[in-house]
């Protein structure tokens, strides 16, 4: 089902700070009405589609769990005063409870009862996917407050069969067979780093490759983590791996920190390639992360059965900031300005990735760039700096892309997509291809 | 001549320290009766078979010389008391010395005589195969001391056609036709590394390897250095190339200085390559060496028209301690605790190189650890570690052997066949052939 | 019109010297008797061949451009004295410049004048090769001289259709089509670094060359740089590319500043590795530059289109030092000392080219050398070191050339030739040709 409403912009950090305002307060889980309502909203800003999976589908070495749907939680003390209460914060009720309408004393309670004793403020997130438990999370100090006594515990859920829901977008290119791909998940209920980040930029660059024309056809998925993956890859393995140029899972992207890459398993696919280069100029200070270090999409993706060209291009990676997976992973952590940059150098890796050519050489020896027009004097306005132009003839030897170019000469990418386009188009070389195959898989 | 005594153990530093004890004071040389005595004794061990020779025998570029038996050698002084007797210690006579009986000036004497003036409690080590001359050996005090007169120099020995001797032993395993190869030299009289530590060493491994299951077959020698291994090379050069995966020379393990290792001539091999994961985790400060600083069977058995994998794994390396070629190398630089430290490393080494495999992955995605029974909650006993597991299946992508997927993955190489063949046993993961054949002779 | 007079000597310092003082004050520009002279002065000491090839003629993206010849230059003051003559300098035209002879006031002289504001006593290099202008270059403290009134500013200079001119010699060696080559440029005037030290010592290795057997042939050019190696390579790029080995670019080698290189735009060919070696051991500070830094030739040669291995070995590489492209650029910068020891150095280039080679064992393991007669007793005269002996046998195993031999064994390159020879001559190594096919072009 395509949503074709006219869609709203979505271009600064503001309007994506706003976004995920909206969506922050949604009941999201791996399945439910939490995910659709999700991908309805994002669906006023690109005209995603909505994909249903039933319960029981089987994705490689996993099957499609029950879908959950949560209708109310909440705890009430000896004194009948409510205790906790999932309308408060999705956090306080562990994710995929089974129902439990009970009375039962205060030392029966804690075993279903999940804090951070070393943040006392923080609400933790918990998830019980695949056992069948019941529990609360709740801050310390909380916990702490809570008397002897009888209390009395409720979670009104549905964990039967339905359906896994996840929204897709594709968006054709020049190119009739290579495309790029981009990841996100909407499973984790009110976090704004380490799950909103992601689907809220993956709809902005959505946008913006909308209304451009590109050369590269472009996919975006927003599904819940691990399963949606695998469900994901089990439907288009054999058309990803043909058609993926390159792919980034987009996650933990809204904090203002260092911004920081994990690469595929490979290492040195074109992604990594695109993403190490554009960092390198527009955060020369990256920290790059081991694929150990890896803990998304990318260990389904990259997985050897697979195989695919995706990595991750972070702000501060998940794992490694103290708010993550707890309530202080909010909109205050994540910020218009941190939303704002990381866009600008997702946007940067895709314009490099849908520019590149191997640039090769139809002459032989320098060109004379006077005769061509090409030749700009010390101070003369237009053109581009006659040396660049020689630099880009000179390793124009079929053996680089533009991104290695960019690598070997010490010039920014993007800086060297005009140059190269003008000198094909005085007839003094040719862009080749730069979007080779995947190499076979193992 | 098969030597099926039932085998004595020979487990431990304390009963391999014992056994050199023994072997210590024989009279050993590239031939004669001190070799076929030792390599008796060492067939109270392990079951190996003598082989015999004869002189004249053509190996490559060399050809096997007369054997040599001593009988006696000593000099007596102008006083007619001894002033040297072989009997003391096998080092006092040059090897391979022809007959001489004699009396003569000490001056005459001297260019005879064989000192070491930066050590002077030391008799150094000397030999002239392929010169034909005789000598004896002593300390410098012992030279200072002798007075001008009248010598008589008495050096009764054989030097004629006869036989090169060396040991062999071979161990079948699973595979048909992969093995690894021991190599270590049974030539040089009383010193302790660098000789007896070694055939030593071998014995023991060659025991333990009889008494356990192997999926390689593995192959031991004993036999004097160079023309010994000329010789076996020309005998099996072809089954070497076409069946050792791996291989070592065992020397210089018997002192309790840091590791070291020698790798082959092109330095990467499995050999190389297992024996410097086991170090790396063993011995992190362990030196490696240069092939150019090469001195022992490895200059036959990596010469280019031969070329196999063979590395050395040492304590301190022949030529860099300054008991090397002296008496001073003793069974008191060799210790029981260095003997048995060095066991250690080489049965990992022996391990990991019977255990290695290319773990495939078998199923795209990662495995639900559940499903299988094989996830372990923290503080759970039994099993394995689930990121180890993850670990392994993310990276089994058929371009890692196991001790390849150790150094990825930053953990012990046998740590991992255990998850690897549960995952395999699991139906995740293939486990395919990691030895591969050689590459071809240039 | 190959020049056959006896060849007088040039082996030295000092005859390298004497010859650049005699080219240096020489009229030379791409074009024009100024460059037929300075090649019938080299004709003198080598054999070489002049060229002509009209105006007009193509060359890939190039023309080549009308001959200009210098009649006279000069400006006359306010009070009718000379203020500027091109016969006192020749720096003191720009080169190419059209024909002007006009009175103007020093105003509208200003804009034709070229200085050099902060090396106010060097006179600027300047030329207009493509643009039709007209100048004089003189030094900042000459025109601070100049007051205002009415200048007579006289250039007599015909710029018509007529011919480039450049010089070939061609010597045989014993390889029926591999050959190194040699480029040099003569179309600077009065500059000794930047020009004369390239042609002169050019001069000075064709002497030595032509006396001498070489294995490999032997290519010299002395050209007008860019257009000139433009139009030999138009003339010659297949045999080029099939022939040429390896080649250098002459040029900057007067100097006594510590030798630099400038690779190639591959970094590795034969060339590089040849002379990389080469300065490891004569000159172990020298100064690798990047491709990027080009300035000469080898942006031709090196273009991807051509692809040639060539790179250049100099003192103080062009663009460098501050008497680059001025009057400052003189034979006292230039001396004999450093003439001779550039000589020496790319003499060893060609020696360790011409004696390149690739050993391949014939024996399996070591040789016996005192059956070959080879070994030598440390301290015993004549012959090699054994152990450097073994070493080479050692890594005979047909991966590396006596240049990566050199590089692995820590022993100068033109030490192995020797050596090599001597094991081939015994039978133990054979040695393959190491001058492999140039790559196919992209």
């Amino acid at each position: 089902m395509p949503h074709a409403a006219p869609a709203r912009p979505l271009a600064d950090g503001d309007s994506l700070h706003a976004l995920a305002r909206r969506l922050f307060p949604i009941h999201r889980s791996l399945t439910g009405d939490g995910v659709r309502e999700t991908l309805r909203i994002l669906a006023e800003f690109v005209p995603l589609t909505l994909h249903e999976v039933p319960s029981g589908t089987r994705a490689f070495d996993w099957v499609v769990p029950d879908e959950w749907n949560l209708r109310e939680a909440w705890i009430t003390g000896p004194d009948g005063a409510k205790v906790l209460d999932a309308r408060d914060h999705t956090l306080h009720v562990v994710g995929y409870s089974v129902p439990v309408d009970a009375e039962l004393d205060l030392a029966d309670l804690q075993p279903h009862l999940h804090t951070l004793p070393g943040q006392p403020d923080a609400i933790p997130y918990v998830t019980s996917y695949y056992r069948r438990e019941w529990g609360f999370c709740l801050t310390q100090r909380q916990r702490d407050a809570l008397r002897p006594g009888r209390y009395r515990v409720r979670i009104d859920a549905t964990l039967a069969p339905g359906h896994l829901t996840y929204g897709e977008l594709r968006i054709p290119g020049q190119s009739p067979d290579r495309e790029l791909f981009f990841s996100t998940y909407v499973c984790h209920p009110s976090m704004a780093n380490n799950e909103l980040s992601g689907p809220v930029i993956a709809a902005a660059l959505a946008r913006w490759l909308s209304d451009r024309p590109n050369r590269l056809a472009m996919r975006f998925v927003w599904l819940p983590e691990t399963i949606g993956s695998l469900v994901y890859l089990s439907r288009h393995l054999e058309e990803l791996r043909r058609r993926v140029a390159a792919g980034f899972v987009l996650t933990c992207l809204g904090d203002e920190g260092t911004p920081s890459f994990l690469p595929s398993r490979r290492g040195d696919t074109l992604a990594d390639r695109a993403a190490r280069c554009v960092l390198s100029h527009l955060a020369p200070g990256f920290r790059e992360h081991d694929f150990l270090e890896r803990g998304s999409d990318e260990r389904q993706y990259c997985s050897p059965g697979a195989d695919l060209p995706i990595c991750s291009v972070m702000r501060t990676k998940y794992h490694t900031f103290p708010q993550y997976h707890t309530s202080l992973d909010d909109l205050e952590f994540v910020t218009a300005k941190g939303l704002d940059t990381s866009l600008q150098i997702l946007k940067r890796c895709v314009e490099v990735l849908d520019a590149n050519a191997i640039p090769q050489a139809r002459i032989v020896g320098e060109p004379q760039l006077e005769r061509h027009g090409l030749y700009r004097r010390p101070g003369e306005p237009g053109g581009f700096p006659p040396r660049l132009l020689l630099d880009l003839m000179a390793f124009a030897d079929g053996r680089r892309d533009l991104i290695g170019l960019s690598d070997r000469l010490g010039v920014p990418p993007w800086e060297l997509a005009g140059p190269a386009r003008t000198l094909a188009d005085a007839g003094l070389l040719h862009l080749a291809d730069a979007d080779s195959p995947n190499p076979p898989r193992p």
